[in-house]
């Protein structure tokens, strides 16, 4: 398993296939190092697009690339598919679940998962957005709810399947909602004969006062606006208190918990760091914050472990501007790239300025013709920043295939409406309305 | 549930959106009728290029429609998710698991499933391929070969993880092999470090004494040639007699047993009726052959039922020639449209003569430039075979987003020879290696 490192002089361990990982392993893969990517996955997700899979606007296949395939080239690379248990910081070493691998440089991009402040018996009844598992599940049950109420005479059973509640008014959330709202409004106007799914009724629930709260409150003003029109209904200042199947109970303010029942609960609030967040604090004596990430120094190493980096949304990089670096592709492609950088320089015997994120903005969509865009000086809404929004999005997408089609794919759910990946996969479902 | 009874003078209702199903509502869709489809599954599935999303080439969206888009302008019909259960014929009732349903006129079109011979505890060992789980089941078994293989060292073990075996020459064992094949030597070719695919051994067993045995022996004799070129090992006269996990065991004619370990065992085998042929011929006493399909009438109707018509995979249709049909999309669409346009006649109070299917010639696709056609006086091999297969594959897909898509996949995965969704999902994998 560790031959490489008889011939090669420095062997880079990279442990996760995200954005950092994957933008890290490219700009390894012509220096003098070998490099090895483990990822418990055989493939690169395009997470921001992922809501489209659950709403059915894209498959699965239109947003991930085989890791294999996108490293394929560069010869000094191997991919593992494994999964990281511990690490022996002092040995160099990383254990794996069946095996173990030596390193001289470690870079942990494994970023991070769903949070349910302690109340982890919500993730049945509220999944969350981070795999390809949860898109596919979350399509599942939006669609089957339009079969279950289709079923169902009772109108107040009906009404708890046509109500979709998404917790949590950040990027994820918001773009969401404006999915499941272009989806009962336009794609499924002529489908059923029973009900109209245009009834729907859509909610939003934001903990704090606005939503997408790290943008600049006009922009939020802008995507609650286009919400509004949307027929979304967004309700901030709003807690969730439980959550039990079919049901949902929150409390807005100050004021009393009010109860709602909704077949389809969707989880878009918190986040923690994934599970080697701890395992390098055990290891190295390295700091976490609240959400469990790991503190890194200005060069993105741990504190006393100069050759550990972690990058991408699993660190905590508090040492530019007053709050800690935002969980977005940018700042993990952009911290890939400089480890990879630092890690050469340092081959050459050479230093390497602190990281430094240049922010190129921020951009939500929320819907068939409207986004809102925080360029800096520049902050915009509507078709303007929806067009830029689909073209940002594509031409990151890691594969110039998966660049083509979901282009083609885009055009023509957006002259048509359809969205025509709305499979109902899984376990069978029957019987559809009784059970619940 | 029933509504529609009252307002409209016939009601047909249709069991299953395969190509039977679909082309029997779609000639029914202007008719003065009122049609229910009713489906366990909310899209039609274009099951000839399943075999393409088990190896990674499509994704499950790209080969699926949903009943209900696909339907959505027919303003007389309804689909309804649910599972047939019974039928009380005298009463003109279908039993959902969830409510009943009363009909006029009943089609039912739901097809056949795998059949291990009377071993049903090989389904899991060997799974077939007729549904989209099923694809993306062996998608993940054919793609953690490859991974197990390149972490194995010892090998023998690693021989097994790199040995498929196909059970069945008819077209899909066929298809499945010739693409495992390129699959092995092509698109995997510069992405492993410790394997080189090409030395995956891809078997395919079939019992009689030739592959695609209802084909004319020279079309067999020019696929089995394509076969070899692509490096399979085809054998034929050969009998499975046992299946355990990572071995299988089978006698070449009169030979001895023979045993082989593989962990990737493909079922392309037998068939049999889906379980409504069983519940027609307990309720109407209709005869069912061996495969425990349902004989009918020279109309498709039932003996003695002459408002319940069987159309497709289900049916033994045996009234032209010295067989039954065969079990193609060709054979279910012509008599979907035949019983629409019988119930019409019906209705006017004429009559139709019986059932006549026109064949439009056999196809079977063996990989990137080959294929066979059996055009009746014509029989060729080859790439004028293997273009001719896929735009009439992609012509019969039901949706023209769809037929777009395909095409573009198809051609960039001829041209790249890539398959881009080659995504392991499902419950985690690991250990990878130790665990089997």
């Amino acid at each position: 398993m560790d031959s490489y490192k008889d011939t090669q002089p420095h062997h880079v361990v990279i442990i996760g296939g995200g954005f950092g990982g994957l933008y890290a392993a490219k700009a390894l893969g012509r220096a003098p190092v070998q490099v090895t990517v483990i990822d418990k996955r055989n493939f690169h997700l395009f997470q921001p697009l992922l809501y489209q899979v659950a709403t059915g606007g894209l498959s699965p296949g239109d947003i991930a690339s085989p890791l294999r395939a996108v490293l394929s080239r560069y010869k000094n690379t191997r991919v593992l598919i494994a999964e990281v248990i511990d690490l022996k910081s002092d040995e160099r070493k990383v254990i794996l679940r069946d095996g173990e691998l030596s390193y001289d440089s470690l870079i942990v991009a494994t970023g991070v998962s769903h949070h349910y402040f302690g109340h982890e018996e919500w993730a049945q009844r509220a999944p969350g957005l981070k795999t390809v598992e949860d898109a596919t599940e979350i399509r599942r049950r939006i669609f089957l709810a339009f079969e279950a109420a289709e079923r169902e005479t009772d109108p107040e059973k009906r009404q708890a399947w046509l109500t979709f509640i998404i917790v949590g008014g950040g990027p994820t959330g918001v773009e969401l909602a404006g999915a499941l709202a272009e989806l009962a409004h336009n794609t499924l106007k002529n489908d059923f004969r029973s009900i109209d799914p245009a009834e729907a009724k859509i909610l939003l629930l934001e903990g704090l006062e606005r939503v997408l709260p790290p943008y600049p409150p006009e922009l939020s003003a802008k995507a609650e606006q286009s919400l509004v029109q949307l027929e979304v209904t967004v309700q901030t200042k709003t807690l969730v208190t439980d959550i039990q199947d079919g049901c949902i109970t929150f409390r807005r303010g100050e004021g009393q918990p009010e109860q709602l029942r909704a077949h389809t609960i969707l989880w878009a609030a918190g986040m923690k760091a994934s599970a080697l967040g701890q395992i390098l604090a055990d290891r190295t004596g390295v700091a976490l914050d609240r959400a469990g990430r790991v503190m890194v120094e200005p060069d993105l190493t741990l504190a006393g472990h100069p050759n550990i980096f972690v990058i991408g949304d699993l660190a905590n990089y508090s040492h530019q501007g007053d709050k800690p670096l935002p969980g977005v592709a940018q700042v993990a492609m952009q911290q890939g790239k400089y480890v990879a950088d630092l890690i050469q320089h340092r081959l050459q015997g050479k230093t390497l300025a602190p990281f430094h994120y240049r922010d190129p903005g921020s951009l939500a969509v929320i819907g068939r013709n409207a986004a809102v865009a925080d360029l800096g000086s520049l902050k915009f809404g509507g078709f303007l920043a929806w067009l830029m929004w689909v073209f940002i999005h594509i031409f990151y997408l890691i594969e110039f295939d998966n660049r083509v089609l979901v282009l083609f794919q885009w055009a023509w759910n957006y002259i048509t409406r359809k969205r025509g990946a709305r499979l109902i996969t899984g376990p069978d479902p029957f019987p559809l309305v009784e059970s619940r």
